[in-house]
């Protein structure tokens, strides 16, 4: 962990996620430079020894791995646009959300800028970055992957290229990431419920957290069952979640809280349950899901 | 396990989840009398040594706890009917979904009938019952727990009583429940995104669950910033939420998936934002989410 035969790294971006990143990298003895818009952000890095670069054209010439953790990919083009010159021959590594076209579309601008490219995202919170555990996963240029692989586990033990499309990480990013917000919120009206009768939310967190691991069991069997299309052998079936869909009402009545954003959920049950699908298994949504289709 | 000393136990309702506590209490040597509507659902228990009542009074008289596992409380008070007479000084424990107010009124019904009642949920699928990490909790006469404790943790060796109050088990499993419908649908959005790039709902299976670990991993940190009010020390604001919702309406475009259920929760984002709390955890939905409400 001396640093001398580690690689030199840059993060632009020093958000939560980004300060997070020069961290560990610092931590590790990577020769770190970085740089954010408002330079006052900087100074708990170089404090722990990280570089600070005034201007980004330095920054990113600074090493050959660079890593950006701005919000979108717009903004990721828009802060390297100075620094365009520089970006040639090194590795651009862009962690954010964004959609695959918005990958694909900075794909194009950097490589055009001769700058070898990889989109990924980090499947964790700020504080999780570096844990053996943390998921990261990457899609683009396979040989950056390769290359500098050493350096990307630095920020988390689970880190997975998933392809040489540039977009795939925003595709699984997209999809992966689409239970966050219903989730929780399923789980902020659970705690507004049972606060509304004088508990504390923290009463139910263990009983939550035993439901999410339920949940993450049944996703192979899930999987299984969209990937070849056959729903019939239903463990949970549609009509049992619209018999379900009857309670939410009560619920809002009895302990005042909001349940109409679940509407359109029920729809989409009410929907797979006339198309046909009322034995089948509740991941028969995943056809009513698909627009265009025949049901 | 010869059953000689082992509690007799009834189950009413014999769908895929009354099947499986039959089973658990039969393979552990408990005598057990299962009824069910259609008694054909009997057979597969009968051969393995359970007994089957044609008449429900028969089965409820045969053992001092008789669990229902019927779809609703009104399903179970109806089912019961003809065996009320039955019921006095049995322990009845009935395990499905319902409202609170289903629970209190099931309740007071049982107890007017001079049963001992307690409601319960199993939170998980049928092919868990009776496996050492299962959670089943339950709430009513602790007195009737106590005695069965060791009887009803054949179910689930995570057996727990909420308290006295009969709607406990009622409320957190609404509370608790609330999360799955949505987790599942973000799940099949997903699966239907991956889908559309030519890929298999099975490449995401690992990564959605590492997400949902993740997820699991903040509902401490959520529910002690609901239970204070105090959403200022923000790992995830609600405008960083606010900015992913734009997404959605691209992967909607690009991989052909309805997105619009998502619609009514990008809504609690946004007045949450609007309410001043954008800067603020997203926990801050909570807030959003209680009607009459002041924001």
């Amino acid at each position: 962990m001396t640093g001398k035969n580690a690689t030199p790294v840059t993060v632009i971006g020093l958000g939560s996620m980004g300060r997070a990143l020069a961290e560990a990298f610092t931590k590790a003895g990577h020769p770190t430079t970085v740089w954010n818009r408002t330079a006052a952000k900087a100074a708990p890095l170089t404090a722990m020894g990280a570089e600070h670069a005034e201007a980004i054209e330095d920054a990113v010439a600074a090493s050959p791995l660079v890593i950006t953790c701005l919000t979108t990919f717009d903004d990721t083009r828009l802060a390297l646009r100075p620094a365009v010159a520089s970006l040639r021959g090194q590795a651009l590594v862009t962690l954010n959300s964004g959609s695959p076209a918005d990958a694909r579309e900075t794909a194009a601008w950097a490589i055009g800028h001769g700058a070898r490219f990889l989109a990924g995202a980090v499947k964790n919170v700020p504080s999780a970055v570096g844990a053996p555990d943390t998921l990261l996963y990457y899609s683009g240029d396979k040989t950056v992957f390769e290359e500098f692989e050493t350096t990307l586990k630095v920020l988390g033990g689970d880190t997975v290229h998933l392809g040489d499309e540039s977009d795939l990480a925003a595709l699984y990013e997209m999809a992966v990431g689409a239970m966050l917000l219903p989730a929780l919120v399923g789980f902020f009206q659970g705690a507004a419920a049972v606060q509304a009768r004088g508990l504390e939310a923290a009463s139910m967190v263990r009983f939550a957290g035993k439901w999410l691991d339920m949940i993450k069991s049944l996703l192979p069997m899930y999987a299984k069952e969209i990937d070849s299309g056959d729903y019939t052998d239903a463990a949970s079936s549609v009509n049992l979640f619209l018999a379900g869909a009857a309670h939410d009402a009560d619920l809002a009545t009895e302990t005042n809280v909001d349940t109409t954003w679940l509407a359109p959920l029920h729809d989409l049950v009410r929907r797979a349950a006339e198309a046909g699908h009322g034995d089948h298994s509740i991941s028969a949504l995943t056809e009513v899901l698909r627009l265009n289709s025949s049901i």
